[in-house]
């Protein structure tokens, strides 16, 4: 079997069967697709691996309110919050790196619904200190994810007329994100092309 | 009553009598202060509030073992995690910034026996990428803090004979961070100093 460097098996993503394990954390999230998700995580661990980059998923914040201390600090009663921030950042060539990833099955467009006011907020604020913010969006039933810089959402976020990002606004303004085995998706590539080329 | 942005009130540092309500983060933290925590929070409140600088203290990572959905996702049953990075990471002027804030009631040296090696591990990764990593030490007898570059914690860490740090190398080779109202800590003058100055 083959292993990645944290001991977690390799899964083709063509047999996504084994959810059962992640139905918890499904639930408090949005609308992203877990296996975009696991896909990130597994090519942070590649970039981080092969000292390439270092992009940490931020934990769930979670709201404590009992804690059992006879019991070793066990916590009994807590519930999730809302991720003011976004899920992703890190450090790229010295670089600030801070992004959100969002799936759909819409083939024609992004809908914007499940983005919240203070992540287009967190997301201003990395833009205006020089830090680099993008989206990693996934069209599941096309089979293609994008890199589009954060300013694009934030536009049709404050701007756009419908609740969303034209596809044909990821062709034009977006980077295709090649997919492969090893690192699952080759984002780093993508920011270089997209911020470091010129 | 003199309010921070975010509607907290003002606590002088003098009068550190309500830590009630931080017992439960104390417990899970090692031997931090939790008001160089709350001073590094309001610190990082006015930053951003300022549009210097947006640093924020990562979530404190919880392994989730039982939610009851029944109450809408309630959590039932969680322990704290150690965090396996450092507390708080961001951006300052586009270059990424990462670290951890510990203090000691020591007036000699800073012990490192509360410094796990992920950390280590995790910041000689920050530096290697570019990105900007530093400790941020309260002498709490002394009344002074300290922004020392990690190369030198990693340093100690790894060849110093003694587990700790002296007090002498945070003299000579830190920035001794000046302490006020608003912000409490002017962590970004030391950066600014330390990184930006040359």
């Amino acid at each position: 079997m083959i292993k990645y460097p944290s001991g977690q098996a390799y899964k083709p993503s063509t047999k996504r069967t084994s959810k059962k394990d992640k139905v918890e954390i499904s639930k408090s999230a949005s609308n992203r697709g877990m296996d975009l998700e696991n896909d990130i995580n597994l090519s942070n661990e590649y970039y981080r691996d092969h000292h390439i980059a270092l992009i940490n998923k931020r934990p769930t914040p979670i709201n404590i309110v009992k804690v059992d201390y006879s019991k070793g600090a066990r916590i009994t009663d807590a519930y999730f919050e809302k991720q003011s921030t976004t899920d992703y950042n890190g450090v790229y060539k010295g670089r600030y790196i801070d992004f959100e990833a969002k799936n759909t099955k819409s083939k024609t467009s992004f809908p914007l619904s499940n983005i919240e006011k203070h992540q287009i907020e967190h997301l201003k604020m990395v833009l205006e200190q020089g830090g680099i913010a993008f989206f990693i969006i996934e069209f599941q039933l096309l089979g293609e994810v994008y890199l589009l810089d954060a300013s694009y959402v934030i536009h049709f976020y404050e701007h756009g007329e419908r609740k969303s990002i034209p596809y044909q606004t990821f062709i034009e303004s977006g980077i295709k994100i090649k997919q492969g085995y090893s690192p699952r998706l080759y984002y780093i590539d993508a920011i270089e092309e997209k911020y470091f080329s010129k």
